[in-house]
């Protein structure tokens, strides 16, 4: 093997075996280490980036939609916790407790937040009193802390961040509204700015969040075929409005309660990014998220004016707002390709002497491998382009792998042949529970989210009538 | 009283209950609330939208800079807090400890994060390996935990948001010098953005950072004549890089000890600018930070064409980047003057229809009372005139205030008259801590920054040859 791929031969294969893939990916492209609390991560200058990124757009889309960014406190009273029971059955196993600050013991033990429903749901009631105030829209950029068993970065782990909005509404009706408005929103944000096909639709009582009505999901088909839920939006109805008495003054002057939802999404989506577009070289960063969208290597550098024409052409892009960079190391260019390679930068661009001479450029884009000639002159349009390409052939290629993947299934052992053989399944249910734990148990397989559309007519584990049509996966 | 006093009355006068002030202000403004948790605070989106303001303008120097954004575990092993002696010292009685977590109590409590040195220290050491990994210089924005005992919203809280850039370089020259650009590049940001003036220098070994070789300051004169410290730098030397092993192999393939240095500004800063500028009507929020600079009310709202002029308006300022908003609620114009005024917008704009008609529109700056008439044609242009006129005078009103509030002192007594009246003391020092403690005993003020310029002859205290000239004051 030759100098080329001295870089793949570090990483584990993509095909055999995926999650040690994973593992060599984010640490070797430095997005990520371990932190030294088990189950924790430090987010590395070059992950981090692309979270500020995906802040970036995302926190576009709320301020464009008349969401309000505020924060509240870390540390939730235990018996906040308790007020709305199913909440606190499903987050209780899993909080970590302060019980001691300041030298002494604390009165009350206090939960590091898992989610905020509890506290902002306190904070709401004292701040609505009448229909004026409503709705209230408000969302946090945060940490929160869940402390799970086993952990993989960015995937799951104890510590992680977040966005969660949470509104309150005068009626059920506008609430379920929004918790379609914003599930649509992920939907949109997850196709153009991450490049990802996603399948929505509500979740089954099983799998809806501890304290909801009813819960929508964004799933995400990775690499191995496994599903990963990759963003949610939950309608409350009045569940938490009654623990946290969430009251307003309605136009006819009756006191009425309001009506809640919330939605979040999480530094998950950079695992999802890496396990949707990744390939046997490395990392695949969709252009809009990507810290470093255009790496420029100069070949000859130290012949005159090679140097200069690289940082030229860097600072003629970075006025254009793309996210350029010049590798000026003394690695050899050869290196610097499987670098840059692994760590996914879109896009390419060798200039030597010759190129400069002849007043051209060569980029290879990183979805592909053929090296291309262009005219300095247009290389800004010409960069553009290719990033607006290269995004849409993402997409493109994770959408073909997502239909090509997915399997009506009419019998459980058709299902557990797609899910072993990384298929999404496609599914009637009769809307049993024991049904649903029964696919679980033989496949390992859990219903992602509900299609919409109902054709299926048969229950693919009990074979009574069908009566929603389910998307089952393994799920992350 | 008038209709336009109305708010004023529910406001306490500034000049006599000053702290009622200030908690009227910021409570009523909708900037904070109280947290369920005694000494927490709720950002409320008001004065998120301040710290959002921050933290891009300051995010721009630092990336303008070079330093790359990161972000490391909220939860601190306690192990790691005790392996800088000072360190510990300093921090242990106020951290805020997680004992148990996933249900069971955990083998070694953690510390929610006071500051970060000790785990950043931590990670440094592993990733740091030769001269070629240096200087490493990462900042990361999040939420620190100190548990007070006495709390005012922004000024001292359990939980606080701020950044903290923490770096190591080679050598100890470089890392302080380090220390000192940042502490330029706060005092810059103090002065044009927040347009607050400050006195920037060397702290004490008394007030110094729990485990710094040198603290440097920025202290702000509030509004009474107290000092705010609004921004703090520390130089480490190897302190931290010795408990924690950051070691390089230098270019001569010896192995060293890196050299560390940290700095952090605050939601304090918010606290700043809100004693800093306010007067008896409220907030003054300074234009680069206000999240509404230009408040458009509209005159006869019903009449046909007036909120159609007033949104055009808006959407014209909107277009070039001003933060305009319009008030088309039923309150009275009356009404809505003192509400915005309350809330410290930098520029009002009143538009009825004659000013329609005659093309023209009205303004008044928060920062006097006048109105005055321009031309509607021109209005981009003249509101950006205007608030950069406001900026500069606001940093103008309190440069003066400051000055004029510098006392020399060269007697006890002398010291003491000058802080029971409200002004900050320069004075000689001998360098005993013994003086130093007097000082605060006799006052109730404490070294804020050791001037650069030592042109005193004797300490103010013992009357001994002064060592330096120091600023002390009454702080928060």
């Amino acid at each position: 093997m030759g100098k080329d791929t001295q870089f793949v031969k570090e990483i584990a294969d993509i095909e055999t075996d995926f999650p040690q893939w994973y593992t060599d990916v984010v640490l070797k492209t430095k997005l990520v280490d371990y932190g030294p609390v088990k189950g924790t991560m430090v987010i590395r200058p070059y992950g981090y980036a692309i979270w500020e990124n995906i802040q970036r757009e995302m926190d576009a889309r709320f301020k464009a939609a008349g969401v309000e960014n505020a924060y509240f406190p870390l540390l939730i009273p235990m018996s906040f916790m308790t007020k709305e029971a199913e909440h606190v059955e499903g987050f209780a196993p899993e909080v970590a407790v302060v019980t001691h600050a300041g030298g002494g013991k604390l009165e009350e033990p206090l939960v590091v937040r898992p989610t905020s429903e509890t506290i902002i749901g306190h904070m709401m009631g004292k701040w609505v009193e009448s229909w004026r105030d409503l709705p209230l829209r408000l969302n946090q950029w945060c940490n929160v802390m869940r402390w799970e068993k086993t952990t993989r970065p960015f995937l799951r782990t104890s510590e992680f961040l977040w966005q969660e909005g949470h509104s309150v509404y005068a009626t059920g009706e506008e609430a379920e509204q929004e918790t379609l408005r914003m599930l649509n929103l992920y939907r949109e944000f997850a196709e153009n700015v991450l490049c990802m096909p996603v399948l929505t639709g509500r979740k089954t009582e099983k799998e809806k969040f501890a304290g909801a009505v009813a819960t929508y999901g964004m799933e995400a088909m990775m690499h191995d075929g496994k599903s990963l839920q990759s963003g949610t939006t939950h309608y409350m109805g009045q569940n938490f409005a009654k623990a946290f008495n969430i009251q307003y003054t309605g136009k006819d002057g009756a006191l009425e309660y309001g009506y809640t939802m919330s939605y979040g999404v999480s530094t998950r989506l950079i695992g999802a990014i890496i396990m949707t577009h990744g390939d046997s070289r490395g990392l695949i960063l969709p252009p809009p998220v990507a810290p470093v969208q255009v790496i420029i290597v100069p070949i000859a550098m130290k012949k005159e004016g090679v140097l200069e024409a690289a940082n030229a052409l860097k600072e003629e892009l970075q006025a254009a707002d793309i996210r350029a960079k010049v590798d000026d190391t003394d690695n050899s260019p050869g290196w610097k390709y499987n670098e840059w390679e692994m760590k996914g930068v879109p896009l390419r661009i060798e200039l030597g002497p010759r190129d400069i001479e002849n007043k051209k450029f060569v980029a290879v884009r990183r979805d592909e491998t053929e090296k291309k000639e262009y005219e300095r002159a247009d290389a800004v349009q010409t960069v553009q382009t290719l990033l607006e390409q290269i995004s849409k052939n993402l997409f493109a290629i994770a959408k073909q792998r997502m239909e090509e993947r997915i399997l009506n299934a009419n019998t459980l052992p058709e299902l557990l042949y797609g899910v072993n053989n990384g298929y999404f399944i496609r599914a009637g249910w009769c809307g049993d529970r024991a049904c649903e734990d029964k696919v679980k148990e033989v496949a390992q397989a859990t219903a992602r989210v509900i299609d919409e559309h109902n054709d299926a007519q048969t229950c693919v584990c009990c074979g009574k009538k069908s009566l929603h049509t389910v998307f089952f996966a393994r799920a992350y």
